[in-house]
């Protein structure tokens, strides 16, 4: 049966491949006498066994494929399975207890990781997490439960997931995932920003489709149009692949505008600057002819591992970004992390209401080893391009004073050490707070400059959260409250000399485009995926038009009333 | 062994007296099998008994102290103790299963609760929360803890708890409770707001108040400094006698000012107001020189119940407010639900942050029928005093046109009805989102009057959750966004001929009253405690001055200094 699920279009193109659902296994069990525990025992060993030459065949796979690196943490499961001093004791609880293997297993291996990770020891540390994932793979034979390897899907597939967190994406392989689709989220979720960096078709807020769809189902991503199509015709198959073409062709016509300056009929120079998590993200920019990065939003560097990220692998990461984008301006913003961001080795506290609470510079003005650790590595990769720093939630000058304190000991520290640093770094802050856009005069006396982030912005703005779906009609990014703050801002910046970007979503956005632009926003930071239509935008907008426009719109009273003007204005 | 705790200082005024923990009971159990299941069965109907012995005294004080309706509760319960329909089960259960009487109790319970409350009656469901009252009881008795009466606490008190719910609050006796001090809290979380209420002395946020105090403690709230004294010294009592003096002294020295008007040394007046919870806090209003209410809190008719409030009940309220009041203007705003203020009997979804969620307005514009009950029992009540109504959380106009359209189809239906309705009542909104304070201009052309609710206004504006420990660091009332804002909202009002009052804590603030002033509030709203103290203030200050120290302090760029500014202006 062919059906068809509704979502939000999250990430522009079509997908056409097989599903593969990435959804954590049911290992749940009870514990039970059993009347034979040698026959247990012989049961427990047999899935030892099958999981053995289940991770020796991963392991191989693992070298040809993704590399020693990557294969050697396979090998440590291996010794894990080998262990006597694990093993013995399972087999031990089985026959003294009569217990099912499940039970023995889980009681056991529980007891090593918690002593190996009470251990102030990274190696240690390690090895628990060894346990927990062997003891997962074990389980799962033992409960005759299918258990995944998503690092290692080997065909073209869509992955179908209840929701897909940074460290999951992270583990992808981009060479076979052609596009995914998800039951939650919104256009401005990580997951949707993750697909628009990996410039893979998405549809989120499906509400059902790991319900709805099986491993191997043939499922059809529509990015355009927020489509999941799930065993299909022939016949839509068909007409998909022809608007999978039509799609492509539009991406060869943008691409001529690759190498090109992005200038207004009447010639005014906007940046079109590129967000981007990861070093790999660079490919897009370079591909999108992206005139900068305006967001590198360093978090990724801390997500999917057991603990923090040392000064060294920071500083490796910014260079590589630093010289891959060869001089032009990369805006590194600050760690990140908090409200929907948890890092769990940082034992953050359970807060009722996470985006109004303990992140981002917050955690970093508390946790000061942690940020200056960070400043460290950005100051040392410094010399290696142009590098401007951002601190993120920045909501009074106090803040902003302690942060930018911090940075300049931080550099006198690495001068004292002999450490090459530029002298040429801008230091600036988001502006996602209410607060810091009303106060942008004062600010503006004291930045460099500012980057308006408009997901949180418009969040706190309207105090509605952007992933409730009840309230998500409230994210209005055309509500002229919003279009008020930002001009605040852009014109408390140009009145000291400073400049002022935005890394929203709303910078990539054609009905905001030509706002911005008649506000006299400096630079448009955007998913890489939607320089090249932007720039096409711009090619055809007037700035003086639009500063008229801009005007008009301030004026008005809805976020509605502004849409239909815009629209009316630019002809959509 | 005397102790100190300290806290936040919410509710001034010094109380003596013995503690009262209002701690939940620890009902937690084993299912055991028992080897004698007759003495088990002796041993339930033992707890029965001498629970029903219990309730009968508890029955016979109530009727004299609380009267008949409060009595009737007591009655039912009584009912339940004699039903065989309930005991035959449990008995039988006890005999056939072996278990202990705790066990056979709550299963059997359990199920005709589940059974009552699933039925579409609301006879039923009371006898569901009979059932459950009951079983608590039993359950007590059998596992020998004891179970709290609060309604029934018949000497002077000190209530030591780890929050009180409104619901809490509303059970509590006046005449006995002297004072409370709890582990959680601010000056603007909800026990605090109605200790000033109920004007009676609190400390709330002292961490650990129900670990460190037990029953019968000797205890002292120091509302004024923040402190409680638990066990002190004959001479620390007799210092706090002394302080207590003092204080009923210069409560005696405003009370002079009870009825005169509040106007400034150069002839400005202001309207002070109260914000109430209920009828019975009119007392406190008029005995503290009230010029009117300026916010009515109705969610509380909604509160500690089981059902919604019908609209003849509300209209019993909302009448009897306004015939208090005497002609003076009353402000209702109408229902503010969700977030943190839950109704159990509403189903409202878990939401991840709540105070950026699916509340007040937003949920009466979804539930519409709710909200016409409550428009309809105000409109209904508007020709007994002067009605103006406002509603909370509005962030766009598309809001506050449906909310007042809404309002006048029930208008209308009324006069159909023939039903006599005030043509005079005003109409306005709270400001307590960012968004509708930048907009405060299109607003001021729709609405009759704003209300700046500050404790949300400042929350949304920074960004950080007053409630959360780790960034009330970021309440800032003065930060001058907030002052620019509040600005904007007054100065929109008076360009379209309309006033803006203020219903946060802010208002009765004694850094604050001189830049509301002038910045120029015209109303402002607060705990009624806080009026004579604050007519005393402005009797003293000079709305010219004061308009040139809010223009000065509109510049300044941190709380801080705008604290420091004024004290100095102002010689605190």
């Amino acid at each position: 049966m062919s059906s068809i699920l509704k979502g939000i279009a999250a990430s522009s193109g079509i997908a056409i491949a097989k599903a593969y659902r990435l959804v954590e296994p049911d290992l749940s069990f009870k514990e039970t006498k059993v009347d034979n525990p040698g026959q247990e025992v012989e049961r427990f060993k047999e899935a030892i066994s099958v999981s053995m030459s289940e991770l020796e065949a991963i392991r191989d796979r693992a070298k040809v494929e993704l590399g020693d690196d990557k294969a050697a943490i396979f090998e440590a499961h291996l010794l894990v399975l080998n262990d006597p001093e694990l093993l013995g004791p399972i087999e031990e609880k089985i026959k003294q207890d009569s217990v099912n293997a499940e039970a023995a297993l889980k009681e056991t291996a529980d007891m090593f990781v918690s002593m190996f990770e009470q251990m102030d020891n990274e190696y240690m540390k390690e090895r628990a997490a060894d346990i927990r994932d062997v003891t997962k793979r074990v389980l799962s034979h033992l409960l005759d439960v299918k258990v995944l390897n998503p690092s290692m899907i080997s065909e073209e597939v869509i992955v179908i997931s209840e929701d897909l967190t940074p460290s999951d994406t992270a583990q992808l392989n981009r060479e076979f995932v052609k596009g995914f689709t998800t039951n939650i989220g919104g256009r401005t979720s990580h997951s949707a920003i993750m697909a628009r960096s990996m410039e893979i078709p998405a549809v989120v807020g499906t509400k059902e489709a790991t319900q709805e769809i099986q491993n191997g189902d043939l499922v059809i991503v529509d990015g355009l149009n927020g489509e999941v199509h799930v065993n299909p015709t022939e016949e839509v198959v068909e007409q998909y692949k022809d608007e999978a073409r039509r799609f492509a062709d539009q991406k060869a016509e943008w691409a001529k505008l690759v190498d090109e300056k992005s200038v207004t009929r009447d010639g005014h120079h906007v940046e079109l600057a590129a967000n981007i998590g990861t070093p790999a993200d660079l490919e897009g920019v370079r591909n999108n002819g992206g005139e900068g990065v305006g967001l590198y939003r360093t978090e990724f560097l801390y997500m999917g591992r057991n603990e923090l990220p040392t000064e060294e692998e920071q500083f490796e990461s910014y260079k590589a970004v630093l010289e891959g984008m060869d001089g032009k301006p990369v805006v590194v913003r600050t760690l990140d992390i908090g409200g929907d961001k948890e890092l769990p080795y940082l034992d953050l506290p359970h807060e009722m209401n996470p985006f109004l609470g303990f992140r981002a510079i917050r955690l970093c003005l508390e946790e000061q080893d942690l940020f200056e650790v960070q400043l460290r590595a950005l100051l040392r990769a410094s010399v290696y391009g142009n590098l401007k720093i951002m601190f993120p939630m920045i909501s009074n000058l106090v803040e902003f004073r302690k942060a930018k304190g911090i940075l300049l000991d931080v550099k006198e520290q690495l001068i004292q050490e002999g450490v090459n640093v530029s002298d040429d770094i801008e230091v600036g802050i988001m502006v996602e707070i209410p607060s810091t856009a009303v106060l942008a005069d004062q600010f503006a006396k004291e930045v460099d400059f500012f980057s308006i982030g408009t997901n949180d912005l418009i969040q706190y703005t309207m105090a509605a959260d952007r992933m409730n779906e009840r309230v998500s009609y409230l994210y209005q990014p055309y509500n002229p409250a919003i279009l008020r703050l930002i001009k605040m801002v852009i014109d408390a910046s140009h009145k000291e000399g400073k400049w002022t970007g935005m890394c929203g979503e709303m910078a990539g956005d054609e009905i905001a485009i030509p706002i911005l632009l008649g506000l006299g926003l400096d630079e448009f930071s955007m998913s890489a995926t939607s320089i090249l239509p932007a720039r096409t935008q711009l090619k055809n907008l007037s700035k003086s038009d639009m500063e008229t426009l801009a005007q008009e719109v301030l004026t008005l009273s809805t976020n509605e009333e502004v849409i239909s003007t815009v629209e009316k204005a630019i002809k959509l």
